[in-house]
């Protein structure tokens, strides 16, 4: 199983004759085979006709069609791990075993979605019956739920291979909703993405699904994804990435003459709140552990905590040292692609000539592609007065900021943008005195973590990744990760008045796919 | 209790000093007192910096406490109701029992959201209790639900003076929410929008709310609006009223520097798709329910059913032959305002004028904002071929549209865009072949209505008010009608390792406030 680096265009593939271009290995330093081919405007156009004929066939699936399809990409993933690892680990520089590992995290999330799926109760199905003798008009018989959106575009990320890419949450959870999805591959890991979408390819033929209920499109450049974005048949996009990136796509769906919803998920600082108690409890361990989430995968996470708060103390310039020798002590990595890299020395050489901004740590990194932590520290007076400061770095740069007391370090929380989490430090008996900090935080993340580290999102139901703008487009009213994820590729659809045998199954009122459903205000699984 | 003409500023009045504008009587040609005051600047400003300072407090209101001044605010306008119907008569033509009805519908909305909020399902709360020995990595604890968004600003509809007006359901639902709302009042029944604030701001009080909870701002223009969607501190916009003015705030939200969402109900034809069988059955009953659907309200409904496809037979045209007969019979009705019959006159002018389009009815309107019945016809390839036609008029305008075959008829749900409603006539035997058809109206609607008409919008746990663009700016993903509105105006935070305690009681262990969970992914109201 290699790459041959052409799109796949439902059922068949691209053609070459446009631009090319190639993975690279950055922590070798060298292209790697094939040459990928752009997709032509015209396979691009056939791929989204593709996509909206498959639409209305998707829309009919059962939820327990769609679980069987994903149950087997998951299980075509598993299968196949150790070869999508090697090329991703070669096309990204990520260790094989955190590749391993994130193809284990793919296929569940992929189970997970599906069973979702067939469960059924994401639909949010609601039956009101009718009241014929109502006074002083009738009441008719209206039942409701969530329907898909239709063609789903998606945009992975760099830094997922698997878990934001081809087969990752935003595709899985667009599948499960009942959407064909397209994929805009991305170029910094396009032979492990057209690895994983032929799998997905054979999944659509052994399960029987119509061809366009899956296209990935290479390019070597931006404007197929912004003809995807524009297109009339396409219905909602996901996105995985920069600010820069994810804001333009957002800005060109908005401009649309029907606009469409871009779940992007962007840019986000996921600041460290630290506490005096929690300093006083278990300093090392808070080396440790903040040391471990800000350079596991060389920084390179959405939830890298780029900031970190607390006041100042002798005990809290004691930890800030220990944890500067242990970051400055840290092994090189090599960054995923020469551009990230590139950005990552410009934005850490940009911040080191800020006033009132001063290095406090600088690995070593020699190699073509390698960044090593670089962190900075500042009073909380300069943070405030200085926007840029609040900006994500993205890579192993943190920036410390120096409070002189509890109401400074509130101010701060205050003043941050978005995020997709927010952390607290606190000792053991420090956090129920902090209602004020923790309420500020909560309006500030998606997720606001208590005495942990924000790097490792959970694939569950209770998970939130998203976050008030700039870490989410949607500010943070829907979650890229967790089951609530499927929601956001739905809309709603009433029917009045409708007979049982012309109601979707869901709707009908025997239940007949075991839903959860609210019947006249009372929530039950039973038929009437 | 008489309007005085001017903003409510938190528990302060607006002042005198910029433009100002009178209410308008339509249906007896004549302005009525008092002078309204435009608010200034400074004073917009307040109101939104009270909104945001009472955020906080607002996001922390129980459920209980919500339902407690929705009911106190729904109490007040039924205490109140003949004063308000007066008022309300007067400034928009529409009659007395109309607006006594409507005020009723109006606090039942209010009652049923705080229902809502007292029983708080709607917050989607989640809980994955921790697994400390899970392999490879432990599993912490998460819990999440929705939280409010912050302040929101509402814009009235011109043809409900309550039921989407100052305390409609874009209000209602914001309080419900835990929003503290801001209230840019319609001109068109400013003394109405005066009179319903003046008893929401007697609720805030009465029930110990922060000022800022509410406010209502008067403007003689467009500016205060614009102002209000570009305000930092805003963080969401409910709107009912035309496709120009929604697009145009829909815009503003989206280029700003942090887009919020706009939750903008505009233009909708409401098809009414009519099969062989319904005409044979009972043409003479559809004559009758067709016509009072499209003529209540002098068609000034956003339900309003503008199209009518139907089969070329003899009966067919038969039933087109009465119908019109009836609509030519039908008395006029003073419209809105000047503004809205001077464009129901432009929009009937313009259409009469299009190629292949015969006027097959039109009443007699002799008053100076009086309107009546104008009704076109024209064949499905003229329709398929000429886009304006599938635009709203609003008023009691239609277009029939005649087909040849079911197919044609079928490219004519294909072609059209998303409406709030699509309804489809059929014979006892009819409805179930015709699935096809069904899909495609389900595709382009928020409710379809099975042999009955759109006009007459449930206020339910199950009712969609929107649909595709450009019924509404966020493509029916929400709904501005129902329970479900509730969660236009939230986002979800998630809470990770977070002691029992330090929890909102919405998440903690013993479930407090009784909602329906998922806990480890099963729903219970019991505690964990």
């Amino acid at each position: 199983m290699k790459p041959a680096g052409a799109s796949l265009i439902g059922f068949g593939t691209g053609t070459a004759g446009g631009a090319t271009f190639r993975a690279f290995d950055p922590a070798r330093g060298v292209d790697l085979e094939p040459v990928f081919q752009s997709v032509s405007g015209t396979e691009l156009e056939q791929a989204v006709q593709l996509a909206a004929g498959a639409a209305p066939a998707w829309a009919k699936l059962s939820g327990a069609e769609r679980n069987k399809f994903l149950r087997l990409i998951a299980d075509k993933l598993d299968q196949h791990a150790a070869i999508l690892a090697e090329r991703a680990a070669q096309e990204t520089g990520l260790p094989l075993t955190r590749c391993t590992g994130e193809i284990a995290r793919t296929s569940g999330q992929l189970r997970l979605y599906g069973e979702a799926a067939q469960r059924g109760d994401w639909l949010d199905a609601r039956i009101e019956t009718a009241q014929p003798d109502r006074k002083p008009l009738p009441k008719p018989d209206h039942r409701s739920m969530l329907r898909p959106l239709g063609p789903v575009v998606v945009f992975g990320s760099s830094n997922f291979p698997f878990a934001y890419s081809v087969a990752g949450g935003d595709t899985a959870s667009a599948f499960a909703a009942g959407c064909p999805v397209i994929v805009k591959a991305h170029p910094a890991h396009p032979g492990t993405g057209e690895l994983v979408g032929r799998l997905i390819i054979e999944a659509v033929k052994e399960c029987g699904l119509p061809e366009g209920s899956f296209s990935l499109l290479f390019d070597a450049g931006f404007e197929v994804g912004q003809v995807l974005v524009q297109h009339p048949l396409v219905k909602a996009v996901g996105f995985t990435g920069s600010l820069k990136g994810g804001r333009a796509l957002v800005d060109l769906a908005a401009a649309r003459p029907e606009p469409i919803p871009v779940y992007a998920e962007m840019g986000s600082i996921n600041p460290v709140f630290i506490l005096p108690g929690a300093l006083a409890e278990r300093s090392a361990a808070i080396v440790e552990g903040l040391h471990a989430s800000a350079t596991v995968g060389v920084g390179q996470f959405c939830t890298n905590p780029g900031l970190v708060v607390l006041q100042r103390s002798a005990a809290a310039e004691q930890f800030v040292k220990a944890l500067a020798a242990k970051l400055t002590a840290t092994p090189e990595g090599a960054m995923l692609t020469p551009g990230i890299r590139k950005n990552y020395r410009a934005n850490t050489a940009a911040r080191a000539k800020q006033t009132g901004v001063k290095v406090i740590a600088e690995a070593k990194a020699a190699t073509a592609c390698g960044a090593a932590p670089l962190w900075f520290e500042t009073e909380a007076q300069t943070f405030l007065g200085n926007h840029g400061l609040a900006g994500e770095i993205f890579g192993p740069s943190s920036l410390v900021v120096w409070c002189r007391d509890a109401a400074e370090m509130r101010d701060i929380a205050r003043h941050l943008e978005g995020s997709l989490t927010a952390t607290l430090l606190a000792g053991a008996t420090e956090a129920a005195g902090q209602g004020e900090l923790i309420e500020l935080l909560a309006a500030k993340a998606g997720r606001v973590i208590l005495n942990g580290y924000p790097t490792g999102v959970e694939v569950s139901h209770a998970m939130v990744h998203g976050g008030p703008y700039p870490a989410a487009s949607d500010g943070g009213r829907s979650t890229s990760v967790g089951t609530r994820a499927l929601n956001r590729w739905a809309r709603l659809v009433c029917y009045q008045n409708f007979a049982d045998g012309v109601l979707p199954p869901e709707l009908q009122n025997a239940n007949p796919c075991g839903l959860q459903r609210l019947v006249n205000g009372e929530f039950t699984r039973a038929g009437i």
